[in-house]
């Protein structure tokens, strides 16, 4: 197959199947070309294909036979982030200081963060992002509260989970590629940085955070229930405020 | 510049730029070619650029010039969709029966749901979907539970809001192109629907919902509260079950 494939001979064949499509009423067709096969791209640009997505191995590119718009899905449209609310049973949470990125040499002391794989649970993100950067064990607790940006990287949305943790250990072990420093800081001065202050945001995740480790119980975030899902062995988190249910 | 583009004038520059960057200590090399250039792909390939990602009008290429792993950002991996739990004060909700799609022809009632659009807020999102399929003008109330769901379209991870809205009308239009039917249906008589009881998801959601609609306020969800953004002049919402935070 792959031989045959040179430009000018899929061109002929991509040609006769679009009239072939056309006559045959199809609508939307899909063309995923392997990066192997990027002397193609331009082949079906020609022939009115434009891009859909591109992962690392290969590009999608698409064409809409009928004259009506196009209803084929969009793709992915959100990076998806948490920040981990570690705090322990002194009142004191965990903080970083980062090496790259928005507050790099700041002295900004910041709850650890970090993105959501492809396929990770949102919950497991925290818990593994909190090991990376800072070597602490900990256990997903609640979401506390979630914040959605726009316009962020290459023009996405951004939705930023903040997720409270129970440590399970207490011994910092910061990693070295991504983080300057990291130590437990008492909850309170965590909340005094001028930043913090003076940003509507930080403020109120700090306050809410706050509420949610006073002993008093203030605060009810969304805990994580895991149910099976349509497809039969398939399991997925339901993440509610009814922790039972 | 355009004129200057041809593949073999372009292979020339590229391989001086790069020899240039590696001397000059350089990292990542982003190259992003308008679709109108796609005859540049295959020659930014044969240079051992990659895919990174595509939009309908250009592809992202790039290069990691040292010998240590890429650290360059990922590009979005979640689709993010939500569900509209309308509910009136006659404990009546409002579902649909859609045209195409996985319930297409199953007789089941679902809460009208639809994907997040790039750039838009989850809460208007439900919003503009209700009216969309249904004509119904409704206000956003809260979210009363979320779920991840992991390989879904494109292999993406997809996050599905649920979304508790007031009806501010009662006439039901239904959207020709999407929707087959749609009315407001009794609360428990959509919970007793097979497909919602046989299934975990369905199932926990639908209790949520009816805890969320009884007069009691038995239920608590995460509220909608508008906060700047760092960046001046740009607002976020901020998410939680704190409502005057």
């Amino acid at each position: 197959m792959k031989e045959m494939m040179n430009p000018s001979s899929f061109a002929a064949s991509l040609k006769a199947s679009l009239f072939n499509w056309r006559l045959q009423g199809k609508k939307g067709v899909w063309l995923k070309l392997p990066i192997e096969l990027s002397d193609l791209v331009d082949v079906a640009k020609k022939e009115g294909f434009w891009y859909h997505h591109a992962e690392k191995t290969y590009i999608m590119m698409v064409y809409w036979i009928p004259k009506t718009p196009s209803t084929l899905p969009s793709n992915a449209s959100h990076k998806v982030g948490i920040g981990a609310f570690v705090i322990n049973e002194h009142e004191e949470m965990l903080v970083v200081q980062e090496k790259n990125g928005y507050f790099a040499g700041t002295g900004f002391w910041k709850m650890p963060t970090g993105l959501v794989e492809e396929g990770e649970d949102v919950c497991d993100a925290a818990v593994r992002e909190v090991k990376e950067e800072t070597g602490i064990d900990a256990e997903f607790v609640e979401f506390l509260a979630f914040r959605q940006y726009h316009k962020a990287l290459f023009s996405k949305s951004d939705l930023f989970f903040v997720c409270k943790l129970k440590p399970l250990s207490t011994t910092v072990t910061k990693q070295d590629s991504e983080i300057e420093t990291a130590k437990w800081m008492k909850m309170e001065e965590y909340c005094e940085q001028s930043y913090v202050k003076e940003h509507e945001g930080f403020l109120s995740v700090a306050e809410i955070c706050k509420m949610a480790s006073s002993k008093k119980n203030a605060y009810s975030g969304f805990s994580a229930n895991l149910k099976s899902q349509r497809t039969p062995g398939k399991k997925s988190y339901v993440y509610s405020s009814a922790s039972n249910i």
